[in-house]
Formats: C-alpha cells, sequence, structure tokens
C-alpha cells in the first residue's frame, strides 16, 4: 500500500463527560432525534488492545448522521483507553476523523512505516477499528475502519 | 429559527504548526496532490473581530477535499485568533467542524441564546465565516459558513 485505500471521511468522533447531555444538545441545535445511548467495545467481539495490552476499555457512544459525515459521541467508561486518555488530558473535544479500509493489515502497516502507530485496536460484531497515532504528521488521531460484510 | 437550518457537516479544521510541512504528509498519506498554500484572512474583505474586538489575525491554509467534506489546514500567522489561542492552549488539532447557514444572523442568534457565543467572525469576498464557541453544550467549536451567492 503505497496511500490509504480511501480518501473520504466517514465519521468525526467526540469525547465527552456525559454523553446523554451531549447527545441531548446535538439533537436540539440541530433539530433533529436524539438516539439511543449504546454500549461500545466491552462485549465478546471486542478483543481490544490498548498500547500493546489487552484492555477492558469502555465506553457509551450514540450516533448522529449528519449529511455524509456520521458524529459519534464517546463517553469514555472503563480504562485505559484512548478515550479515557483523551477527556484525561484534553477534557473534551474531537478525537478523531474516521477513513474506511478495505485491508486493515496493510494500511496499519503503510502507516507504522511512517512512523504512525496504532494505538489502540479492537472489534465488534461485524467489523474492526484500529486508532492510529498520527497527531505528530496529521495533527490528529486517524480511525481505520474495516467491515466484514 | 428553532434549529440550526444544515445537519451536514461540510468541513473540519485542524490547527497546525506548519501548514507546508502538514499539507504534505496529508498528500502522502491519501495518494492526493498538495494543494497550493494560501493566505486566511488579512485581505480586504477580512473584517475580522476576535473576542468583540477587531482583530489582525492571520492565517495559512490549506484546502483538501476529502469525500465529502473539507479539510481545512490553518496555521496561525498574526494573532488574536481563535487558531493561535488554541495552538497555544492545546498545541495542533481539530479546532472545529463546519456547518452552512442561509442565515448567518439567525444562527447566531439561536446559538447565543442557548449559551453559545460566537468567539471569531470574518468574511472573504464571497461570504462570512463565525465561530461559535460550544465547548460546553457540544464538546467543540462549531464554524458557520455562509455564502453570499
Amino acid at each position: 500500500m503505497h496511500s490509504l485505500d480511501s480518501t473520504s471521511v466517514v465519521q468525526i468522533g467526540i469525547i465527552v463527560k456525559d454523553v446523554e447531555k451531549t447527545a441531548s444538545a446535538y439533537a436540539k441545535v440541530f433539530g433533529i432525534p436524539k438516539p439511543a445511548v449504546v454500549p461500545i467495545a466491552g462485549d465478546n467481539f471486542a478483543n481490544t488492545n490498548y498500547r500493546g495490552r489487552p484492555s477492558s476499555a469502555q465506553g457509551k457512544g450514540a450516533f448522529f448522521d449528519l449529511g455524509p459525515v456520521q458524529i459519534e459521541l464517546i463517553e469514555p467508561v472503563a480504562a485505559p483507553s484512548t478515550w479515557e486518555e483523551f477527556l484525561r488530558t484534553h477534557g473534551e473535544g474531537i478525537h478523531h476523523i474516521a477513513f474506511k479500509t478495505q485491508d486493515m493489515s496493510a494500511a496499519r502497516g503503510f502507516l507504522a512505516s511512517r512512523g504512525m502507530e496504532t494505538i489502540q485496536q479492537g472489534g465488534w460484531d461485524g467489523g474492526q477499528y484500529a486508532y492510529v497515532d498520527c497527531s505528530e504528521q496529521l495533527g490528529l488521531i486517524l480511525e481505520l475502519l474495516h467491515s466484514d460484510k
């Protein structure tokens, strides 16, 4: 892989202290329904790994489709995780932007070969994700998403 | 206005220290051409106001169209500005997400009535922008964009 295989932003992830409260505010500001708050990670498919070690990281999430881009609100629950680390060190704020990849291993390898290392990875029933620390190179954390379907 | 008049994210703004360097990194990671670096604000149309006072804020910018969303890299130059303040207090990172509005005054008024105040506003030859501090309510700075066309 000589560059990422997608150039289309699919998601913006925002770390918040209280997902119920912030999801209500988004619903009011944009005049859209408040989605259900759902668990993130913590299930049988999670297999979360954070900075090289298995982690029982969990969050509570709410997802809004704002045009072509999904806004994901994440309240960190069980740590350690990049979500908890971000809230502790930055406070609330925009944590990542996400891109799809057809080949998670090649995408992670391509970024790692340029000094951008995966800091957290895991899965769900249907796919895998990886957060890659691109803060020095791109000024942000990039999330790679791979769907098994 | 009872809610914002757009629910579609059009831009993600990222504050960086060196826009030339970071723009080169984006071009390589995504396999796309590096755009020209252009001045932001500082022209006859700018009329920048920062926290209630006229400001000679300027930046250097680079714009990438990544799917339906534009990535705007901003290197703060002349201060004061929300860009310089963000870099000084947060370091490099994702500064804002932007939405279009048909009625800048009504959109700013709607947000202000709910405690979300404009921290910087200005224009260009063809439109106006306002950065609204929604950090308490939405966990971020929201940018409103209005095109005169």
